[in-house]
């Protein structure tokens, strides 16, 4: 939704559809072959709703799913890792740049493969922050539970002396201000979603995808699971009612 | 895992098989349709394995399905509600009782129901506690985290005056040595794993399928994603290796 939200801000006029697989997430925890399969049943079935372009709003699909899903399918495939990585090459100034995500994502070495490939010498220190999921859907972002947990798990990259810091995971937003408290200000944060979201507006008008007439047009929202806790938890992030949520199954 | 444990404890003969769908866990989050769905798929899968009785070793599957389950399948069923809500009633001076468990647990509203079957002038005070199950799978029990978001969770149910809390969540056995610090010795926890357990041999003499002959046997281990979190996480609760965890697909 952090993906979503950047979206409508930055190409607000390209018509959405918005795949949560919330039967069975979090992806965080699972392992790579199951998330690589769960993430082939999304693209086929975002592929048959005639997408032109197909956003892996997650930085545990993107991790393990981006080549695979690229390579299998015709539209464009863009992940939320390599455009937070590029952003925070270009922002850093000592070299130094941390990496926080969940379990998955941080096993997968994905965003030390992309920080390397853009500058050799670069030094990735990498934190998985599980409880930061729960933390930000139960609404405690800026709870002393979340400040002390954020304490907890970032010590050592502050330590270490980074100066950046990848938020590599599309929740983490919701923790931000919370989080640029707890590093300080001599550290910026980088939000992939944001990243993401201009990188989507380069690659469709790279292939002049870009709709050529203005529109004001709802998202359409699917879900795996019945639409209840969605329709709560992503209405509330984004302010506003979620419009005709529909259940679709992917198994 | 925590009634796995008590089962072996209880009745050491039996042999057991256990099924995890660790593709698609937590259930906690996720709609009563979706949880029915799952619960039904995993009974199906179990008595495959010939099994002569089916515990339903989680709140949130227990809430939703037992009855259903009961119903459909010849084996006798028993859920983890039942013992710990009849354990309550046993132990309870006050008649005030105390209920954390999952979002999807509370919002059952089946310990309520338990409880009010057993004795309909007894005061149940409820707390969904989310982060309780990623705080135990992270190791952070003891954590200060843990104990910040317990006081914060646990408050309105000690101001209430409660004098037994029923740990509504499988999960949560393991969380015991904090939550009773937090609650003080005035209030009394109720381990649901352990009266499931209980009940469990119960059953099984009452319907005389108890294994006559002594042996030793280890369980038999499936779960739907691949092993290694499996093996790592439920190897060192119970303290051993955990041998020949086979990945099997339910959907």
């Amino acid at each position: 939704m952090t993906v979503l939200r950047e979206l409508r801000h930055q190409i607000p006029d390209e018509p959405l559809v918005y795949l949560g697989d919330t039967a069975r997430v979090p992806y965080g925890t699972k392992s790579s072959p199951t998330v690589l399969r769960y993430a082939h049943e999304a693209a086929r079935f975002l592929l048959a709703q005639r997408v032109k372009l197909l956003v892996i709003a997650c930085n545990t699909a993107s991790a393990v799913a981006l080549d695979d899903l690229a390579k299998h399918y015709q539209v464009p495939v863009v992940g939320v890792i390599e455009p937070g990585a590029r952003r925070a090459l270009e922002i850093t100034c000592n070299g130094r740049i941390g990496v926080i995500g969940t379990e998955g994502t941080i096993r997968s070495g994905a965003y030390e493969r992309a920080l390397r490939a853009g500058r050799p010498d670069i030094v990735v220190h990498v934190a998985a922050c599980p409880l930061f999921v729960p933390l930000a859907e139960e609404g405690w972002a800026c709870h002393e539970v979340a400040r002390l947990a954020a304490r907890e798990y970032l010590a050592p990259l502050l330590e270490a002396g980074i100066d950046t810091l990848v938020l590599g995971c599309t929740h983490y937003p919701l923790l931000k201000l919370m989080l640029q408290e707890v590093v300080g200000p001599a550290v910026q944060l980088v939000d992939s979603a944001q990243e993401t979201a201009k990188v989507v507006a380069a690659r469709l008008n790279e292939h002049q995808l870009l709709r050529q007439t203005a529109a004001v047009l709802y998202p359409r929202y699917f879900v795996t699971d019945i639409p209840d806790r969605f329709e709560r938890v992503g209405g509330a992030f984004l302010g506003e009612e979620l419009q005709g949520v529909t259940t679709v199954s992917l198994d």
